[in-house]
């Protein structure tokens, strides 16, 4: 029996988990009133759910350290973010279906605007449309040849988004960004970030110097910028560790992706947030571990746009009633990260956490808001825990030790 | 690139920031009021900054862990004060401007007043002045031979304090302290702490029974006591981690000692407190990163007066309007670690943190003061995460992971 925690504890219960993720969901408080946008939202259920169940703030990696969604959601589901920290090409690739073998290289890569100098102008290409996204990964499946004695794969995701893999012997994913993250200057070089990999960097970067050469006609994404170069590795999965059959409900690809990578069933996404409710009846009873993903809190929040981010909560509880019907024996609403509407981008800041179950301990405060769940029963505590709570709330765990 | 946090996502930003270490600020309460030395103190230049800012408490090493001064620092700079910890002797050697090196050995001495018995009835020779401080160091010089083949130094720190260096091939510094920390009783001898240091032991033992007999016909400095043996190491600069350029306007030389250590440029000292501020001024925009020491709540504490340790709180506060005149991106105000007066020494007691800057989730208490920092939205944290938390803040740290 492996000592790592929880694990080495877990035991089988009849109990079903409702683990929904509200993408983004911890905020800023708008100067003139004080109150972030969880704050200000009004959400009856959440708060009759936060009254009487267990609340706090989880830090999704280490205080001051901002999560992307991989880091921020391999927490939620209990894995180590450091240790298990994944590049974005490998979740992008998992999230559009494609099947990885070990070995191979994924980078995630977005259409962008170059000016005549070469310069970015839209890190995003203006966001194409999903068709005019096909049409574009089309036209790179058919004019970009993969390097000598290698497989290449161009995969469509959602928007300027889509996903580039290597297959090959050797081949390294030690590779830096070609993103700038900023607009003005030229994509940067393939870079190796060790000794070995060099000629990893020089085949990719003739593979994206083909991309730009197959999209220069094009007017608006005429360019590409690569980002999370990563090689694909098997991570233990959740019925492994926690003995339970997931699933995952989640309209966007990468959260599909993670996942799929931790061993989850994936749904066929809904076409709208609603929809994520009947995907979830639907298949209730057959699945231990159901999760959840909103993806709107964030999109809002990276918009700067607060009272659309208040909205997006406002719609999330007034899905929780549907997801109560159906009794889960534990229900979990959380965030993988903040995404302050004042900051338009992730944040570091410490996420609202609730659980519903019989055996909470409730502390006092009213309302499913930051500083109420600062001063909830859970304290703040690193997200890395919260599956642990949520196993036990659902006696999925034994006594460890004697 | 690293996985060590926060290294591994630092990036350069054009934001200063200024962190000011109120030495031993921590406290305990007065029985009489209910209050500690912070808690009593007038400081409505603090209190505005914590209404408005993050605040919390910050263990220093570990719950129940009372820090020295090297850890407590180490610590606020971002350092595993257990992984990174260091030997008094090579902080005051530092902190003298002595040129150590690799596999030196140094130790901090006191002078000390024995009774004819040989046992010790003032730990600090009743606090010598500099000069006479000087006088006593150019008599050891004068009158202490170095070991057989080894070199040796004394060098004037300030008061009863002195360091003592040993320069040679295999001296080890697995050696335990002299000083009995009371009085009463006769100086410890010197121990070895492992196999090893055997003859290392002999070998400065028998320099400090020369030290005993050169000041033998002292009336007051009859003999010395010594502390934190220490071989000096190589730390990570300040400015390979975070990409920052540091100084150090600290007018103890302990604390400059410190900042060297981890590549701070010291500046020259300031005569008072204030002074400081003037230097923090003169050189503002050519660092990134102003580390600013007050030293005297922990004096006052050590000395167990409540009312002078409140006075040299309030004394700084009245500082804080010249530290934000600067208009630093982000302003630190922490303590190393506790000295309550009650006590009279370092304790292990959580110590205040206070953070200003534009992305703060202020959480409502009302003062900077131990219990509104327990409510504070940072709770209780290591205070190793702190610099991940000001990273943070100043827009210096990237997200990590996709």
């Amino acid at each position: 029996m492996s000592e790592r925690l929880p694990d080495a504890v877990v035991q089988t219960a009849d109990t079903r988990i409702v683990f929904i993720v509200m993408d983004g969901l911890g905020g800023l408080p708008d100067p003139a009133t004080g109150r972030t946008e969880l704050e200000t939202a009004h959400t009856p259920n959440l708060d009759r759910l936060a009254r009487a169940g267990s609340i706090g703030l989880g830090t999704p990696v280490a205080p001051g350290i901002t999560p992307g969604s991989g880091p921020g959601h391999l927490a939620l589901f209990g894995y180590d973010p450091v240790e298990f920290n994944i590049g974005r090409g490998v979740l992008s690739a998992l999230g559009v279906d494609f099947e990885l073998r070990h070995g191979d290289v994924a980078a995630r890569l977005n259409f962008a605007t170059l000016d005549a100098s070469g310069n970015v102008v839209d890190r995003r290409a203006g966001r194409p449309s999903n068709d005019e996204n096909a049409r574009l990964v089309a036209k790179l499946r058919a004019n970009v040849k993969p390097p000598t004695g290698m497989e290449l794969f161009f995969e469509s995701e959602s928007e300027h988004r889509l996903v580039l893999v290597l297959r090959g012997e050797n081949i390294s994913a030690a590779l830096s960004d070609t993103d700038p993250q900023k607009t003005g200057v030229p994509p940067l070089p393939v870079t190796p970030t060790d000794d070995r990999s060099r000629g990893s960097a020089r085949i990719v970067q003739h593979v994206l110097d083909d991309i730009r050469e197959a999209l220069k006609d094009e007017k608006v994404a005429n360019g590409v910028l690569a980002r999370g170069f990563a090689a694909h590795a098997r991570y233990p999965s959740f019925e492994e560790r926690y003995q339970m059959r997931g699933r995952a409900i989640a309209r966007y690809p990468m959260y599909r992706g993670l996942a799929r990578l931790v061993g989850m069933k994936v749904e066929k996404p809904a076409t709208e947030d609603a929809g994520n409710i009947d995907i979830l009846r639907a298949g209730f009873g057959e699945h231990d571990f159901h999760f959840v993903h909103f993806k709107y809190m964030d999109s809002r929040g990276e918009d700067g746009d607060f009272a659309a981010k208040v909205q997006a909560i406002e719609k999330v509880d007034a899905l929780i009633p549907g997801v109560e019907a159906l009794k889960p024996d534990v229900l979990v609403v959380t965030g993988d990260h903040s995404t302050p509407s004042r900051m338009r981008t992730h944040s570091w800041h410490p996420v609202p956490v609730l659980i519903a179950s019989p055996f909470t301990r409730p502390a006092g405060p009213e309302h499913f808001g930051e500083r109420d769940c600062l001063r909830g029963d859970l304290g703040i505590f690193e997200m890395k825990h919260l599956m642990s709570l949520v196993l036990a709330h659902a006696r999925r765990l034994q006594k460890f030790g004697a």
